[in-house]
């Protein structure tokens, strides 16, 4: 076997063979094969496709390209949770105590932020204390103790994945939905899940532009799971606008926090019981979707997740005191409407960016994040504004970053006469 | 400007303006286009094609590329010739005398071979002090004073084309029409040529597999030549089996030498009387191809082409004397036919491979050649054979492979009852 042979073979549109694969994996992995002839092979990929065949196998020898999690010992059923991402999304630090206070086990490796999308990780180091660095065995041991540990992706899981996503960035080949899906699942493999729930966002906030895609891209991932033995559902939600209110790593604890005492905004809260009945479901504990939206409704309301998450906080070294009186930004400036009517248009991107350039996030991996800065929205899609109302809240650390920030949020509203017609959240299962 | 909408617009299809190949070939020969990017754009491009105008332009970007040659000093008319190669191709040795005898200025750099192509500066350097490695300027004049020169192809000629060409051989992008085209053509302008006669070998010893690939190729030739303002015309040739009788460096030195006495194989004299024709057509000396033929029979004739070729040698430091009793390898042994018949399949390659193992030439860039050894072909396609006659000789200095290339001789030779039906080795001028 050799690269040469297995380039020509997808340049030419023809199917590789599983052994063809895991060469390919396995020599990329170990330099043998260099990053002009995996260029090459993923442009090919991208024009001419791969099929569910081709595409599980990709995913799985991705997933076994360095060490895997063996979290066997933990439960037979480990399920995992992952958004393609959008702007504002606390979905993770609500979801997985409420997952976690039905006694299934979380077991979640989380990233950072990278450009307009937050990462859980950054969010939870706001909390001061919290460690996201925990070894493995500390982790077991979290989640056999309290049923939950939240952590940051260890450098060794998924080797193959890391390097060719770095790869595709450089060569334009990010947007393939072999390679996409490929990258999703294989993660999560080797972080020892074996039944999934993928949130596929879609919108011109997110990855996926369209509805179709998105299905596209949940099908594909439905029929590797299938054929990896994954038992894998995908809900593919609407990402027009950002979620929930706040946008900013200690705004977004907060708002989560609140979300976990029942005070929790209607888009948040209908991802939080789709995604999470479909886990409860997952799980084995009850097949009747609505009856598991109701059991989480309960939860909320008896304290159970928000217990569960202060439990998490407090076992990962944060301090739980903090949670009380979350440090706030230097400056709070309101952005006034200038135009009457409703609320048609909130761009999720430029909200991402008004929150990028106060400091929410990092434009490059180096960056450091200023944890409080971020914005508030007061008004979202469907809402009706007057002149003079407060569309929302810059909250800033620093003075020269106000001005910009204003204009963007400004820019981000899309103010219409007539109210605008609704849509629903959730797209999509699959 | 960036690679990564370069990239992202040939993946997707769409046509590159000339600022945006100019761009690339000047970032990658500079280094600020990575290995890794060039592959994934060279692979977007052989997928998805190139047209007329990108071809054009990426052949005048990889040839300005790096230092080109002036030869407007010489003469208006710089004509050139290339053969993307065959099995005993000694055609160049033969031709460029008998043009020069015109007074057409011959201008030729040439290159070494590798594999089981000849290279007409390997097969030069087997008489003993011709030197291949002049400056420019005994380059130039040499030109000047005798009307030839035949040298080494300089390392600073279209460096762009050269990076590329050693990175698709790495990528499985070797066989694509435009990048051969722009490739071939590139190195010619470079080298100083305003016309161009380009040799399309094609049949199971070629690049060019059928006909209809050489004809693709052809014509795109011809067609960037028109918008480069390169007057050019592609002879297509048949390659089904070695040109001439002798394979290897010295053996291919001693058939030019008679060649150019009169003594000429059909197959060897057709292909040069068809390109040095159209040579004298472009040259502007007379437009009748026919009669351009006689002109060079008469030349061959009176000894016009020989003794220019034997000035050659002697302007370039070669020993002229040599040429009277070329040195023969060590043992020379016949390979017999053990079946009557008629010669119907001489494989080119497997007569390739043979030489090659013999030492004739390089499997890599560094080996030395072994000038004297190689194969004289003693029966061709349409000769009659009865068993015990000697098909070929293998000529040999080394004992131990002497069996391999005799088996392999004898591989080449396809023995059929009946006569098989005649081809021509001129197949299209376009």
């Amino acid at each position: 076997m050799n690269i040469l042979d297995i380039i020509a073979k997808k340049r030419d549109k023809k199917e590789l063979s599983k052994e063809e694969i895991d060469y390919f994996i396995s020599k990329y992995i170990s330099g043998e094969i260099t990053d002009y002839q995996a260029a090459a092979l993923v442009m090919a990929i991208y024009i001419n496709g791969m099929n569910y065949e081709e595409t599980k196998n990709l995913t799985l020898a991705m997933a076994h390209s360095g060490k895997t999690l063996d979290l066997s010992d933990i439960s037979k059923t480990i399920i995992d949770k992952h958004s393609s991402g959008g702007v504002g999304d606390k979905v993770t630090l609500i979801l997985m105590p409420i997952v976690a206070s039905f006694g299934i086990p979380v077991a979640k490796m989380s990233g950072r932020g990278l450009g307009i999308t937050g990462g859980t990780i950054d969010k939870l180091e706001s909390i001061p204390g919290y460690k996201t660095d925990l070894s493995l065995d500390e982790f077991k041991k979290n989640i056999k103790e309290i049923g939950i540990s939240l952590i940051g992706q260890t450098e060794n899981l998924a080797p193959a994945d890391k390097k060719i996503y770095a790869l595709r960035d450089t060569i334009s080949c990010t947007e393939s939905i072999p390679l996409i899906a490929s990258s999703i699942m294989s993660k999560k493999i080797a972080a020892g899940a074996n039944k999934l729930v993928l949130e596929v966002t879609c919108g011109s906030g997110a990855f996926m532009k369209t509805k179709e895609d998105a299905e596209t891209l949940s099908k594909v991932m439905s029929k590797i799971g299938e054929l990896a033995g994954i038992e894998t559902v995908c809900v593919i939600t609407n990402m027009e606008q950002p979620i929930g209110k706040n946008i900013g790593n200690a705004l977004e604890v907060e708002e989560a926090l609140k979300a976990l005492q029942g005070e929790m905004e209607e888009d948040v809260k209908e991802i939080v019981l789709c995604l999470g009945a479909q886990i409860i479901k997952l799980a084995g504990i009850s097949t009747d979707i609505e009856k598991n939206k109701e059991m989480i409704l309960e939860n909320l309301k008896n304290g159970k997740a928000y217990r569960k998450f202060i439990e998490l906080i407090e076992k990962q070294h944060g301090n739980v005191e903090y949670l009380n009186h979350i440090e706030k930004a230097k400056q709070i400036i309101p952005v006034k409407a200038d135009k009457s009517g409703y609320v048609e248009k909130l761009r999720a991107e430029t909200i991402g960016r008004a929150a990028l350039g106060l400091g929410a996030g990092r434009v490059k991996k180096e960056d450091k994040i200023d944890y409080t800065c971020g914005i508030v929205l007061e008004k979202k899609i469907w809402d009706k504004v007057s002149v003079g109302d407060t569309l929302a809240y810059v909250h800033s650390n620093k003075e020269e970053n106000i001005e910009e920030a204003i204009e963007k949020v400004k820019e981000a509203y899309g103010i219409a006469e007539k109210e605008p017609e609704r849509y629903v959240d959730i797209l999509n299962i699959i």
